[in-house]
Formats: C-alpha cells, structure tokens, sequence
C-alpha cells in the first residue's frame, strides 16, 4: 500500500506492508486526511518524530472484531490509552500516561491507504456529513476543549488572537456557545471566514490593553502568549492552544500581579464536534486550501507549508 | 523624621518632614516593619522604583477621621484603590486600575517614623499577637490568598517548591487548611521550620515528576516554574507565587500537552491571615532573623539580601 513517511524532514511516499490488525483494532482504509500544523512541526523534528504522519483522517471500517463497524464511514479518537489507569477510569485516557497517539507518538499515523485504530476509538459519521467536512472533526474536538475545561457564560466577550485554522474554529464553537468572540488576525481574507458567520473580526496589529476576561492565544506564535497576556483583565484568563516548539519567553509579573491564570488546552472529545459539525453551527467549507492524492504529498506538504495556507487535504 | 530612601540601588536613612495626613486617611507612627524580597527587587529597579519602601508594617495610629483609631494598634492593607470602579465595588481593591501601592506604586512606603494610608485600609490587631508577629499579616495574606482563587480539598498532596519566608508561611497555611503539604527546599534549617510544625519536608534536589495535582512555585528563581509544570499531573494547577523580574523562559508543550493550569497569585484579604496568625495555627517565631533599628536600614537591607536569611525587621 502507498504511505507517506516523514524522516529528517524529508516527505517522502512508499510503498508499505497493509498494517495487521490486533485484537479490538479495527482495519481502516483511508479516504480522506488533513495536514495539521502539527505534522509540519514533526516535519521539522518536534518530539524526534520520524515515520508515518497523520492524525486528521476519514476512512471507511474493512476489518473489525465487532462486524456492525464494517462499511461504515468513521473518525477516530487520536489517543491510543491502557484503558485501565486512573486517567482512562476518568474518561481521560487523553491523558492516559502509557498512551500512544496516532501519527505522532509511537503509533503510525493515517496519511496511508490503511490505518489500524482501537475500535474503541472509532466514531461513526452521520451520513448528512460530507467526507472532507468529517475531516475536521478532530480540531474542531480540539477546539471545543475549551468549554469542557473553561466556564464561559452566554455573551461575555471572548478574544480569540489568530486566524489559521485552528483560530477560526475556535472561534466558530465559541460563537456557537454564544460568546460574543472577537477574532483578531493578521490576514483579511481568512478573518472574511470567521465575519462570514458572524463574528467580529479585528486587526492583530493594535490589540487592546486589559480588555477581556478571556482570551484565547492561537497564533501559534511565540509571542502570542505574552500579547494574550497583555489583553487580559486582572483575574482573566488565557487559554493556551499554541504548541510551539521550544521555550517561550513570558514576563511573569503581569501574570502574578493581574493574577491571569493560563490553561493550557489539547485534544477534545469527539462527541460535541461530530454534534457541531452536523447542526451547520461550525462551516468548515471555507477552511479548505486544496486537496491532492496521497502520493503528491510532498507536494501537499509544501502546500500546507506555506504561509496564508489553510486545510491542505489527502484523498486516498 | 527618619525615613528610609532607595535611589539607584543605594539605601540611605534621611531626615524628611512628617506627611501630612489627607481627609480619609490615618497617619501612623511606625512601630515594626518588614524587609521583604519585593523591597530587594525594588532596590534593583524593579518597577523603576525610586523613593521611600516598605508595604510590611504594624504601626499605631496618631491621627484620623474617625477618632476611634486613635491609639490603636494597626496593619494595613497595602493597596490603596478609587473605591468607585468596577473592581472596588466587586471587593477587589487590589486590582484597581487607578490603585496606588504603599513602598511600590506612587505612595511612599512605611519604613520611616510616620506614615499615612487610608482608615479603611486598617486592620486592628488584637492584643494577643505581639507586634513582631503581627507584621507577617502582609505575606500571610498574599500566602492565604491561594486558598481565595483555588479550591483544594482537605487531605489533597500540594507540593511546595520554596523555603524562603514566602514558601514556609504558604506550607503553613496550606497545611493549617487541612492539605498535605509536601515542602521542597534546599536549606536544611528552613526546612527544619516547616517540619516543626509538622510538614514533610523533601530536598528539592530530585523532585518527582508528574505527581502532584497541585504545586506552588515559591522558589524566587525563573527557574521554579519549569520544575513546578515537570511536577505536576495532567490537569493539574501551578500557582505562580514567584515574582521574578524579567522573562521567564517557559515550554509551553508540557503545559499544553498536560493541559496544565498556571495561576498567578498576588496580595491577599488580611482578614483570613489575622485569623491564622491568632489561633496559633500559622507560627511565625522562626521566621525572623535579625531586627535593626530604623537608622541602620542599610545593614538591615545587606542583611536581608544574604543567602539564606529569614525576614528582617525595622523597628523605629
């Protein structure tokens, strides 16, 4: 089968063995994946990544224990935890400390014809989604992890800082929670995304001082977090969704004086996504740059590489 | 009167006229104060300071509005706020945008003979704390301040990294609220405070990693944050309790990864610290190092800037 392999930066396409299937894995053949920034991080060394990328995916069931999940059209959770520690007794096998995540910790990822995935992860995409929609879900889980960590009431402004990807969804779930969400962003046309469903939208250049009792850094800058910082009011919040590799300089006295407090924030459930997603709340259409086979992904990484690039998208 | 000075690093003892005491405002003869680390980082510029320190005091008043001050013994709440905003009116002073602080923001501090605050800042203190004590209700306050942004429930392990004044007394009340407080240091005989008292003391050497839920970084060093994150469990919370001046170089990953809390934490109600101080529950005896009289400042402030030294007291 055809995979794509990072090694050293390198993006190269191979021909792999079809993956054995374990117990309680299901076989997925792939139809649909999207490059995360993420993978460009590993691209670029981020957690000594080397092999098989891909956690964005859609791909319909081949081979299961359980015979209901064969055909169907799935999403997988990107998690791949023990199932018996604490964190995975709490639901948090997200946490689960013997976990390993597909695509990018010890577990090979989905930009391959076939992927393996614990059928337990899996989750069925309702049939009024469109495939490259479905492809979202994962980020957009991502993005609605902030209300299942974070309390924000019904209307209290919220300033999302970016407008990549990851931004632009935030601030769709937090527009549909019914924040009133301020997207501050570099970029006019991606900010045209988020004013085309009704937020309001701002230029990053002057950003106010001490104005928000939440802010959300999605720049995926390292300067982001102190700009988030700044825009804060005294006993704030900061939500924390730019995984930037290496260290990040922050002045902690405003921190300690205004007393912000800083949550940091990764994947999310499916569930409130797939729900999101299918109420046509969250439009992802916009979203997307382009899509290429999966043997120009090479191609498509430079693509997804390239500054203003939103969704770059794999089909099998 | 005597009073004591910061310029440019240097500390002096200069003669200065009484201050004269505005409407709403008590003038109090200073009786003990405090040299805390902030005043040391003031002496180094921090905040661009330049002029009269001290925010830790136990003083008596001479003069009033309302007379039935007089006489009485008194600390004092050290931020000095509008009363009229948004965060006066919710009962945080302490983060007024128009606040004045006493010995740090645009109001001369209290180490000289006669100094003036607001009555309503004023807390009376009871006969049976003697002064020397008394004059820990302003780090006793910031330290019991944690317990007013953060629930920890009675029997939780809380790691404390830190055996400076600030840390033990955080170990004492985070203890006294029923926690199981678990301080790291690196002084053997702070460490032997802590202890007496009945907390388990650990070298903060070797710090174990992922095992806490709840960890404060007292440690003054840019460095404690980064060993505080390493310590504590995925959707754990790190209390911010080390004003350190300049960046703090941090990795955002683990925090993100772990979806880790940081929470600054700053000034605290006295109330809950006279409470404390007086049931016996917080000691504060071995805390003290050495007292100067207000003339010898300078030495007072060396003193206070040695490796290992405890709280130093003026008394006038």
């Amino acid at each position: 089968m055809v995979a794509v392999c990072l090694n050293n930066g390198t993006v190269s396409v191979r021909e792999k063995p079809r993956p054995r299937r374990p117990d309680g894995f299901a076989l997925i053949r792939l139809l649909c994946g999207g490059i995360c920034n993420t993978d460009l991080e590993l691209q670029r060394g981020y957690y000594g990544f080397r092999g098989m990328p891909g956690h964005e995916f859609v791909g319909e069931v081949i081979a299961a224990d359980d015979s209901n999940w064969i055909g169907q059209r799935v999403v997988g959770e990107i998690n791949l935890a023990c199932g018996a520690c604490e964190w995975c007794r709490r639901g948090l096998g997200r946490h689960c400390p013997r976990r390993t995540v597909l695509g990018i910790v010890k577990h090979p990822g989905a930009f391959r014809e076939f992927l393996t995935l614990p059928e337990r992860n899996l989750h069925r995409v309702p049939r009024d989604i469109p495939t490259e929609h479905a492809v979202f879900v994962e980020p957009l889980a991502a993005a609605s992890e902030i209300l299942d960590q974070i309390r924000i009431p019904g209307g209290a402004p919220v300033a999302v800082l970016g407008d990549g990807k990851l931004g632009l969804l935030i601030g769709q779930v937090l527009n549909a929670h019914g924040a009133e969400v301020h997207q501050y962003g570099h970029h006019k046309e991606k900010l045209r995304i988020a004013a085309g469903v009704g937020i309001e939208v701002r230029a990053s250049k002057k950003t106010p001082v001490a104005a928000y009792d939440w802010v959300v850094d999605a720049t995926g800058s390292s300067l982001g977090l102190a700009q988030a910082v700044k825009m804060t009011r005294p006993r704030g919040t900061v939500i924390m969704k730019s995984t930037v590799h290496g260290l990040v300089g922050i002045n902690s006295a405003p921190v300690i004086v205004n007393e912000i407090t800083l949550v940091g924030s990764r994947c999310g459930r499916f569930e409130p996504a797939l729900k999101l997603l299918r109420s046509g709340r969250v439009r992802v259409d916009g979203l997307i740059s382009e899509a290429f086979p999966l043997k120009k992904a090479a191609l498509a990484f430079r693509r997804a590489a390239q500054p203003g690039a939103m969704k770059v998208l794999l089909n099998a």
